[in-house]
């Protein structure tokens, strides 16, 4: 909605309305409106959003990618800098990874020495890690400051936008080092007169630089955390990564386990071009391919190559059977999959109790292993009549059974060893199960004859 | 770790020991732990965690499933009751919901009131609705009150442990609507004699008591939030929602995104058996009964019911090509599905940019498509001879490129008109690409004779 008054006034060149209108917004829904827009017209339009450190704000929201495709239509280059310096640190950084080295270093050079100094420090860290993530703009106070002038330092501070975020007071002692945290809430009503060693809390759970982003979201997730410090090995506190950088994590994982239940190997990095992304999905589809082979030297090898079609050994009737037991089992296993994967994910199962959970799984597997079983000889029966359609759907669903346990069995195997269960992927659960349910199958129609 | 040594000192009896040792643990730790435990020892040993507070605590850490099938364990009752009012209200209504019916309203008339009533109110929202989510145990003030004022009501609060949790504070007026919100860092920065009314900010984004929780993640995440204040229709504050809550929704979401991509219907209700949830799974199983039969009609009105092996079109190279181009087709399918979703959910691919990236999609799609027809070529080689498998293996390369147009294409056809890109579901995704490619594939290979 927001998108299409700016496309009219754009459409009349009233840019003094555009200015106006996008005053008032959020800068998170300037940024919605702006991947709404055209393109082209990206750069022009964020020009109009208010001050730079507004338009920092704006592009801060943004994914870093089309963040840094608007920077690299805006010109002059001094309002560039401006923006980019009015942005915190790591959105800064993610931004300017975004770019080609040398462009990235002339873009740093531009920049205020305190600026860049700081996102500078930020692009040493590997992407993934806590020290990527994490923002080096934090409010931090000596272990001997009192109460009162804790309060001084934070008004002191009102001017700097990055301070807005603040929750928690970290306090070092003189080496830097971190040695307690204190919520705003407990300095409010603590007596003025107090040191902070005295009334901070001194266990600190803390992540390092090193630490995997996944792992950070984990720590934040288990303590109900709103930020977690950064430090390195000798405690020196290096920054903080707040929830709502764990927030894009999560959603980012969860994308993950869904590619890699359909074997496309990789989160697309973002910036990444698909045919980049390719090497990875390929291995995939060429494994699947090699399964499929498989399977048809085992059609190869017992395939009747004689019968009419009123035998259920014949080549006409395992025609119409293959693709019914194949396609059942493959879609039977990815449901028993994700579902086994999605109790494990939401903690519903206890390790020690996967043991009467498959077995319940099981239980429904073949009931709709039979159910499936018993539509495919119907279906089967209109074709080639009933007495070849009942051997061919007792195989469909000997397949589909066997689809369901491996289906359930390799994902709650692997949460039993404390495996991530999306370890192995959806296309090898997919292959076990076609594999051997063809096999089960075929053996099924081979044994009645 | 932390369970073995629990473990240890419970087998020698060591009852003072695991007190000790849980005295001083993170109650997100002790909830770990005791998942880790068998389930008979849980009660037990939830009793040794601190004083009822702590014990409440570790509850609320735990699924409210988990938690209800402890309390379901303990005596005497009185314990049970402390706990649970010691428990913060929305944690308490989600573990009474996991009890029935009188057996909730038993426990409810046990609590004390000003306790139960809160918990009681909870209790009339749908789960899933901001209602449910929320915390009515909220800090909020009149809006003529001084900050000094505000201070020292933080202050006389600070036994209420409920407002541990305070970085805002909301401002109602005497109707008690809300008109405001002031950050914990704005009240220590202005000045003591300012009225609340004066420094406080006035647009306050909202949510309705009635608002799906998935809309309120949504907000959460979109603005950044630490917390959301939850209102009725005339603005009346009725509680909040704190950002832990969201992670909570964000990985449920994501779990109900797996599950209907693998045709697995709907997200598992906590405390629903496998059984009461069959009814879902099964319909989607024999829909893909039903398509697979589609195929084997298709199959059956050509099939080539003479011939010898070295012509293409004869039953024995068919049953090696079938399992190849559906295998292949499916996997295919599944891969760009996941791959176009996973790139709409990041918001990488905005609405106006589709066009493209599809392009570029079926790109890699049909390299992909020639790559596993190449590979398929030479295993049908090795059984059939070279002049029956390079059409099969074309045959397997047009299915293949069939299914990745049609698996990237549905869902991104559904983001382009503001859907949700699973809507529709994995099976059917699979069910379209499995029908078109076997079409595909069949003709390609019934035109080359």
């Amino acid at each position: 909605m927001l998108a299409q008054t700016v496309l009219r006034f754009q459409r009349r060149g009233a840019r003094a309305h555009i200015r106006h209108l996008l005053k008032k917004q959020h800068p998170a829904d300037v940024a919605k409106m702006l991947m709404e827009l055209p393109v082209p017209l990206r750069g022009e339009m964020i020009l109009l959003a208010g001050s730079p450190d507004m338009q920092a704000d704006v592009l801060s929201e943004l994914d870093a990618e089309v963040a840094g495709r608007i920077i690299s239509m805006l010109e002059p280059e001094a309002v560039v800098i401006r923006i980019i310096e009015g942005m915190s640190s790591d959105d800064a950084a993610a931004l300017l990874r975004t770019f080609p080295e040398d462009e990235r270093a002339r873009l740093l050079g531009l920049m205020r020495n305190e600026e860049s100094e700081d996102v500078e420090g930020l692009l040493t860290y590997r992407t993934d890690t806590a020290g990527a993530m994490m923002t080096p703009d934090i409010f931090s106070l000596q272990e001997g400051v009192t109460v009162e002038e804790a309060i001084r330092a934070l008004r002191d501070a009102r001017e700097a936008r990055e301070a807005e975020t603040v929750f928690y007071i970290f306090v070092v002692n003189a080496l830097e080092q971190l040695v307690g945290v204190i919520s705003l809430r407990q300095l409010v009503v603590s007596n003025p007169k107090a040191r902070l060693e005295d009334i901070m809390e001194r266990e600190v759970v803390t992540v390092d630089a090193e630490t995997d982003r996944e792992e950070v979201a984990r720590v934040v997730e288990h303590y109900n955390f709103i930020a977690v410090p950064v430090v390195d090995e000798q405690r020196h506190l290096l920054g903080i990564i707040t929830v709502d950088d764990v927030l894009d994590v999560l959603r980012e994982e969860a994308t993950e386990d869904l590619l890699r239940m359909s074997g496309a190997s990789d989160l697309p990095q973002r910036g990444t071009s698909i045919l980049a992304r390719l090497p990875g999905r390929i291995t995939w589809m060429l494994t699947a391919t090699l399964v499929a082979w498989v399977i048809s030297w085992i059609v190869y090898g017992w395939a009747p190559v004689q019968g009419n079609s009123s035998d259920f050994v014949s080549p006409l009737s395992w025609l119409v059977l293959l693709p019914m037991l194949i396609v059942i089992s493959i879609t039977m296993a990815m449901q028993a999959a994700a579902v086994a994967i999605g109790a494990v994910t939401l903690e519903t199962i206890p390790t020690d109790a996967i043991w009467p959970y498959f077995v319940r799984e099981t239980g429904a597997g073949i009931t709709m292993a039979v159910a499936c079983g018993g539509l495919s000889t119907l279906g089967l029966w209109v074709m080639l009549g009933l007495s070849v359609a009942w051997p061919l759907g007792l195989s469909v669903a000997s397949g589909a059974a066997v689809a369901s346990v491996l289906g359930s069995g390799i994902p709650l195997l692997l949460h039993r060893f404390h495996r991530d269960p999306t370890e192995l992927g959806g296309v090898i659960v997919m292959c076990f199960a076609a594999i051997s349910s063809s096999l089960c199958g075929l053996l099924v129609a081979h044994g009645l004859q």
